[in-house]
Formats: structure tokens, C-alpha cells, sequence
């Protein structure tokens, strides 16, 4: 079966500093005509920081698209032209928690809404950590929290951790310990 | 430490089908003022299919804003007006791969990308699969595949699955498993 969609045109309706959004006529597989409204985002990296006695470093921030305080993994977007992911992975970490490590592992790629939005968050998992001080950016403000990765993963498992990339390098992290 | 941010003032950029764009003036927790441009949607369900014999029902389609076949489990976005997460569930279910199922199990949401997008996706687990006909979306295109859970959780942990809701509901299902 065809499934491929191919670009017919592309009309630019939002230039923002951190998106932008095309509205794009396609031809479906079928050869009729549809319409795909596509946000446009430059990519991310997250990072999960696991000390030596099992505790992930999180961070608390205020999330405005969402009303709502969330834990989360540290994370942030690429810089304009940035392609060095790990070097961004290690930026994030630093800034948001004080950290750095000696060790960073990459666990993979996640799309988080693949329908509308080509962000791309690179993963990586930081041992060897040793803390110093902390340097977020000018809009964000963070708590950290330090909690237990056995903790983490049963909260996951009970629905109380929302952001998709936590949920996703805590049960990553938490089912690599088994190997 | 304070976090919230108050909305001070919202300008819509971009009206929509799928979604709408605003570029938002809010006070930061220091006081100082911020710009946050937030992409708003009505929200999405997904759903892991798990047979008897442990496989899991995916579907791969083409997704534009990627320009790749993406491997994911079933799911789609709410009718407009729509509250019954459960439902919806049952719908994409059944218009996708074709099955009905005797069990609709919630496993929680997840907020795809927190930081922009208001995006939440109830998630499920249906088991008790019977199956009949499939009948998608006009606009859309997908191929049925059943992959053993036990698999697809490898390919999770070999990051060969990017999308981030099959991520996530892979492994909450595998993890479930052992209880």
C-alpha cells in the first residue's frame, strides 16, 4: 500500500521566535487533495541525570500552556543552527540543574505529536555527576527535586507524571538497570 | 520559589482546523515580562491493542510533518465538543485496526510537548479484541502490522520507535505485565 504524502505547496502563516507554522496543500496516497497545518520547531534535547545511589534530579516549572506546575527531566531547545545534540544535552543540564557528568549515554529520538509538529527531542541518560551551580535561562525558573528512580517509575506507572519525555526516560532508564 | 506565569495579554496569529496559535504577554515570576507562543489543540487518545496471545495491534502511516512511515499504535484527535475521552477511544480503535475490545483499561494522559503545545493524550489499553472491518479517515492511509509487546518494548529500548505516545504506552504495558 502507497502511503506517502507529497507536498503540492506550503504557505508560511506564523514566524515566531520559537515555532513557526506552514499551512501545506498535499497529495494523499489516493492522489485526492488534503491540507496539513505543520508547526515548525527547531528540535530539543532532555536528559535524565541518575546519581550514584539511584536518584534522578528533576525539575519543577511552571508550564503556561498547560495552567500547571509539572516535574520533568531537564530539557531545552537546540539553539539556531545548533547540531551538536550532546553538547546541547550537556548546556541543559548545567544550566537548569548545576550539574555535569562524566558519562552520556544516548537512549534515541522521540517525535512528540508526529501529526502537526516536527520537533524532534534527542535523549541521553548523565551519570558520574558532580553539582555545582545553576544558570537558567532569564524566563525560566525551576525547582530542583531530587527523587528516587524506583519512586519515579512507580509514579509513571500510576499516571502522575505527565510530560511525555519523563515518562519516557524514566521507564527507559528504569528497564536498562536490569541488563 | 514562585513559578507561575499570569497571562497579561493574548493575540491569536493563527485560526485553524487542527489547531490555533497565540502569541501570549505574561508576567514571570519575577515580575519582568515574557513572550510565549503556545499552540492550542482540543486533544487526542490513544490506544495499545494487546491480544490474548500478546500482541499488540499497530498501524504505520505516512506522517508529513516528518516526511517518514511512522510505526505507532492507534489514536486520533477529539471531535470538536468532544468530553468522553472513552469513546473517542473506542472510535479510533475500531476505525483503525478494526477490532472492538471487552476491556478499555486508562492508563493516564501525557502532555506531548508542555513547553508550546496544549496538547493532552488520554491514553488506553484495550484488551478482549474482537475484530471486524476497518474504516479510517477519508485523509487517512495505514498499514495494520501485530508485533509481539515483548518486541516492541525491544525496539523501544533500541530507540526504533519515535513516536512518543507508543513509546510510552509500550512500556506501560509491559511493565503492567509483570503485576
Amino acid at each position: 500500500m502507497k502511503l506517502e504524502e507529497k507536498k503540492i505547496s506550503s504557505k508560511e502563516v506564523f514566524d515566531g521566535k520559537v515555532i513557526n507554522v506552514t499551512v501545506d496543500a498535499v497529495e494523499l496516497p489516493n492522489g485526492a487533495e488534503g491540507v496539513r497545518e505543520i508547526v515548525h520547531h527547531r528540535g530539543a534535547v532532555c536528559v535524565l541525570p541518575l546519581t550514584d545511589d539511584g536518584d534522578v534530579i528533576c525539575v519543577r516549572q511552571f508550564r503556561y500552556a498547560h495552567g500547571e506546575v509539572l516535574l520533568e527531566i531537564p530539557a531545552g531547545k537546540l539553539e539556531e543552527g545548533e547540531h551538536d545534540h550532546r553538547a546541547a544535552a550537556l548546556r541543559e543540564l548545567s544550566e537548569e540543574t548545576g550539574a555535569e557528568c562524566s558519562e552520556l549515554i544516548y537512549l534515541g529520538k522521540l517525535y512528540p505529536s508526529p501529526a502537526i509538529f516536527t520537533e524532534v527531542i534527542h535523549m541521553y541518560l548523565a551519570r558520574g555527576l558532580t553539582f555545582g551551580e545553576t544558570h537558567p535561562d532569564d524566563d525560566e525558573f525551576l525547582e530542583i527535586e531530587r527523587i528516587p528512580l524506583e519512586k519515579l517509575k512507580d509514579m509513571v506507572m500510576r499516571g502522575e507524571i505527565y510530560d511525555a519525555k519523563t515518562q519516557i526516560c524514566v521507564m527507559r532508564a528504569y528497564l536498562e538497570k536490569g541488563k
